[in-house]
């Protein structure tokens, strides 16, 4: 029999998360019991959602617990089935930091891996491109000519937003921590302009980026960036609010709410699975994009499960470019 | 001629609003030019929003400059008329801290008076009814059985918007400063429940009067009241973003956002003039309901002009008990 290695949640983070906060178990991978299918994972996708799952408070998705498997998607494909839904061979979708996941086929989902590579099903056709393209059409609503500003503009979900946003007719601005990714996302992914959140003079950075003002700020940082947000956002503009990852060792103090009644601003929460039903239409639009060559799409990969933890702290920390993964096999 | 009696902004206030900031002037009361229209006002409507536009910063209206006339709607009469859309006797909407308004007719709106009292105008069948009226019914989008908690409940906005819900299908819970207040909110105006800000126990109170968590929360405060509300809105819950009087002074430190993602909440700013086509239909809708019994509305009565400093300052520390008005003449 195989043996499965998997990160599990040894110890809470008090403050920034540490290695320590996980430990990695060894066991023999389990037999699929009817209705089961066992997966080996390729690929292990890194999110920065996973660190407020570590937390021990109330939301929208249970805490993992002490000792448990860590939260995370992966993509692989099925050694052995005991559910009528899948065979030996099939690219699915899994679950949890480990070489092997045993699952409830109910909690698979089958990828039609001829048309993509694998890893692509958990980065720019997967969570974090359905995310940006429900998230900008359905709540940002951007329309031609307007100022689409996005945080994290160099990862899987930001790199995405900024390119829909040019496809829509829109001026594109990305935020980004560092020269190196602001130049790519001007450069290569085609936005118009990228204001890097480390050089010192964010307010007038930004100020200058966007010269007619923001109508759709899609916000996956909170923190500093959204406070800044606020006092450049148009009349009757809209903040897609997707992420808070600059938040995630405590929380801001935002003073600048005010603005949102004079502007008449919107501002909303999202989460990915209130699209479930429409997923198919949302791969269909990207996979189109990625055929014409408009969607561009960078993977950050980390060779190896043991090397799970450390990349997953860099990517905290912005030290990712692109999409974070773990090779898995 | 009549001599006219002007409160000026004297001085900005940096911290709380003392008398010191107004200066009563008198003078000749204007004739009316070409296109203008001389009113004689009854009665001044003091408002929340008026002490942000003594701050010179820029918003969705114009600062009041030094030495101009405080902002501020007044009811009253027609006394001459240079302006075809109107005649002496006829009652109509003007502007400013004072005895008469010599106005462009453009600028002036005229009230049907015989049915109501012309106060009403100022509070219930005006801009403060119809707050409540769109803001709720818009943005706020209450269905049955779900729970409307509003802030200021007593006040002009907030009472209307309390006895709304209830006529929509909803439980009202109110947020008010003091037990009399409350009883008020409840008792009078038939709220489910109300939460004394000042008891010292608001998010046990407010989670206590929302037994089912709050899926409306039209905020007429800010601050605090904001603050404990954000832990207790549902999944897909709205707040109306209308008024923010609790943070006059300075803007409070707001750390609880991250809950709009995991909750998908909408936060949303609003002013009533972005329904100006619709006022008709608000307020065929309020006085409907006034006939019918369903809508209950007090006000709160300064007498003469030399007052209004003494009854805004009041008003904006929660002294006033219903829709704050100053009766001129």
């Amino acid at each position: 029999m195989t043996s499965n290695k998997a990160w599990t949640l040894a110890v809470r983070p008090s403050g920034p998360v540490t290695e320590d906060n996980f430990k990695l178990v060894e066991s023999e991978a389990p037999r699929p019991q009817d209705g089961e299918v066992l997966v080996r994972n390729r690929w292990l996708s890194l999110d920065p959602y996973m660190r407020f799952r570590m937390d021990d408070v109330k939301s929208y998705a249970p805490s993992v617990q002490i000792g448990e498997v860590m939260v995370g998607q992966t993509a692989g494909e099925v050694i052995e089935s005991k559910h009528p839904g899948f065979k030996a061979g099939d690219k699915v979708l899994a679950a949890g930091w480990q070489l092997f996941s045993c699952m409830k086929g109910a909690d698979l989902a089958k990828v039609p891996a001829s048309s993509a590579p694998l890893s692509y099903f958990l980065g720019v056709l997967g969570m974090p491109g359905l995310t940006a393209y429900f998230g900008l059409k359905e709540i940002g609503t951007p329309k031609p000519g307007e100022t689409v500003v996005v945080s994290a503009a160099s990862g899987a979900v930001g790199s995405v937003v900024g390119q829909l946003a040019k496809i829509a007719g829109c001026r594109a601005v990305g935020v980004a921590g560092g020269r190196q990714k602001c130049d790519y996302v001007v450069k290569e992914l085609g936005f118009d302009a990228c204001v890097d959140y480390r050089a010192g003079n964010l307010y007038r950075d930004l100020k200058e980026a966007c010269p007619k003002g923001a109508d759709v700020y899609f916000d996956n940082v909170a923190g500093e960036v959204l406070e800044t947000m606020l006092k450049l956002m148009n009349l009757r503009s809209r903040i897609v609010v997707c992420g808070r990852i600059s938040e995630r060792d405590e929380p801001y103090c935002h003073k600048n709410l005010g603005v949102l009644i004079g502007n008449r601003i919107k501002m909303q929460g999202m989460i990915i699975f209130d699209w479930k039903d429409r997923y198919l239409e949302g791969i269909n639009e990207l996979a189109g994009h990625l055929a014409q060559g408009k969607l561009k799409y960078r993977e950050s990969v980390a060779q190896g499960i043991e090397n799970a933890p450390k990349a997953f702290i860099s990517m905290l920390k912005g030290g990712n470019f692109g999409k974070q993964l773990v090779k898995l096999a």
